[in-house]
């Protein structure tokens, strides 16, 4: 991780070219990735990775991580789940945390960048404390099809003072919103803890460690246990394909704790599951690994991602540049990443009985699986890997500011 | 907080004035803060106080916050006690995790600021990243007296690339360090959450909500539930007192949930006070929360901190700017604050008789607690407001860079 050359035998000389000749155009600028947490989450995830690189490949670019307290996290946590269709009560306290947290990060925060890209809502106000001197990206992860009206009304106050909003997705742009508009899709680093080859033994070794045995097929879900993951539905999938074939589940995920919804949704799934978790037949994690999502989606015959709403899916891009078939709900970010049928499944989230037959077919068909599988590698390192994102991040700079 | 004027009935024009002079010496210059967290601890608490007045003040301050994960933080935490004296096994490996840390975050932090404030051990070695091209200054918030020999020699080969070391007290200057150091007395902000003025309803208030009574005389600490500060020994004085006086005695600290060693403290003073805890003479607190421990320090009769290590000890200064009288140990940077017998006790910090007796002969003499309190609260005004902490930052600016 963090230098170009890691990456050549992955992506081929030809990309790692064309990411040196178009910083070329840009030597001596300066960008600045502006988000609200440097751990945790895949904003976080995607930025240790492209901003060492950006460096590495001589283009200047910072990173700040506006400081907020919890208030102000329950407040944007609330804003998340409302811009993918939540209610939310919008009062006037709420703004006041949400802006003066903005306004008092600007005072000890001295932009003087060429171009500054904001990440997701929580930083969005940043803009109105600055006298702006160089074009400023808001760069929206979220799914923003439908959201609480009151609520984009507001932000959309701010997002109008941006010169461009990145979307992950063609099915996000806002035809309500006078911004020019660009999509580029989030990416994964093959290098990182998460993705990096692991061996056999390794993978067995942690697995181990961690109470999973693999004398069965592994049918596996890594996402937190939050409602928008649906990790009840995966259950009731779970509980029609043991009918047919003999496997194990495994979800894994953490619960999310500056979402106090995400304690319930876990007991929930432990209180309807008691059988299945006595019987052995489900794996419940919540330990955070990098190394252990890893090893997880390495050993799982199918990867499941039946969430009802998400923003592009990278647990989905990570279990395909691992080979595996995932069968997934044809929503957000993910039919973008699975051709159905090609490279993996996709179906409408709340149909459990063709998520169930899937799955069947796949465990009983080891040679669809290594298809599938291959095809699934190869979708993302030619679209999704880190390498691509920077190229499109030095473009878009090259653009606004060349 | 964040504006000059707002402290201008609290420390008078003189120092207001006297900043401003100070700032005009260096218009146009740009300085950086350095630390590892911007939320919890003392440290974060004064960098943001202080870092939204500099930039009142029209000297430009930054402010950035070492990203580290939690690996890193096992072994900052680490040095942390063993620099106060604990052991250590300075493996490679730990070494190794400390400078990758830094050297990472170096790479996507771009410095071109005329001075450069590094804080306590976590981001020290930042400085060997970087071609310097501008004083940088170590702040070491740490009691160094007795450091970890094998400890102290690997830090010292980073802390000599350094051009002024500023310590919190003479005591702790290193004849061994061949560099210049400075004393600068920490500080609180009197118009923060935790000290700002708060009427006898609201505090009654507050610790209604938090079930504290305040039928009897309140004995506080506090402090984290840490062996550094000795809550046991806190628990043995108060047996002593309640002998003679009737009071009840609260303990607030948060678990430091970065140490495991925490948890264990705390379970260790609920065992060894059932008794007092069933009969509601003790209660323990662990709800981080500014606005309570503003309320206790006012509702205290008397104030305790029984440390047996402190590198300043602020919250002796929070309470002593809210006129309690506090009886504590002898150590660190608190004989500083409280001149025994005038403003406040000193004690040696094993002595759990002395304790006990000053404590009663407080609880039993308001007019003492009441002449002790006035002298404690003007002693901060004097010496240790952030008004005070942000002329001595102005001048050392000016003197290094003018």
């Amino acid at each position: 991780m963090g230098n170009l050359e890691e990456y050549l035998d992955l992506v081929g000389a030809d990309t790692i070219t064309a990411i040196i000749r178009q910083a070329s155009s840009i030597y001596g600028k300066h960008m600045l990735h502006l988000n609200s947490t440097y751990l945790g989450g895949g904003v976080a995830e995607m930025l240790s990775s492209l901003l060492p690189l950006t460096n590495d490949a001589s283009v200047d670019a910072g990173w700040r991580v506006l400081h907020g307290n919890s208030d102000f996290f329950a407040i944007t946590k609330q804003f998340h789940n409302s811009l993918q269709g939540g209610r939310l009560r919008l009062t006037r306290a709420k703004k006041e945390i949400y802006l003066e947290t903005n306004r008092k990060f600007s005072i000890f925060t001295h932009i003087d960048h060429d171009m500054v890209v904001v990440h997701d809502p929580q930083p969005l106000p940043m803009i109105r404390y600055y006298r702006k001197s160089q074009p400023w990206i808001w760069r929206c992860h979220i799914d923003i099809t439908d959201p609480n009206r009151e609520l984009w009304e507001f932000l959309k106050t701010f997002i109008i003072r941006y010169d461009v909003v990145i979307i992950s997705s063609e099915d996000y742009r806002k035809p309500d919103l006078p911004v020019e508009q660009r999509v580029i899709h989030p990416a994964i680093d093959p290098l990182a803890p998460k993705n990096r080859p692991m061996g056999d033994q390794e993978a067995h070794h942690i697995l181990d460690k961690f109470g999973i045995p693999t004398d069965r097929p592994i049918l596996a879900q890594v996402s937190r246990f939050d409602r928008w993951k649906d990790p009840l539905g995966v259950l009731d999938v779970y509980r029609k394909v043991r009918r047919k074939v003999d496997c194990r589940l495994v979800l894994c995920g953490s619960m999310a704790s500056d979402d106090p919804e995400g304690y319930s949704v876990y007991d929930e799934v432990r209180e309807k599951s008691s059988d299945l978790l006595e019987k052995g037949d489900l794996i419940l994690i919540t330990y955070q690994s990098n190394r252990l999502v890893n090893a997880i989606q390495r050993a799982a015959t199918v990867v499941i991602q039946k969430s009802v709403r998400e923003g592009f899916g990278l647990t989905v891009t990570e279990a395909m540049w691992k080979s595996r078939p995932v069968v997934a709900s044809a929503i957000g970010g993910i039919p973008l990443q699975i051709e159905d049928g090609t490279n993996g499944f996709t179906l409408p989230p709340r149909d459990a009985d063709a998520f169930a037959d899937r799955i069947v077919e796949l465990v009983r068909n080891p040679a669809l699986c290594e298809t599938m599988g291959t095809r699934a590698r190869e979708t993302v390192r030619q679209r999704f890997l880190v390498t691509r994102l920077l190229k499109d991040y030095l473009e878009l700079f090259a653009d606004l500011t060349g």
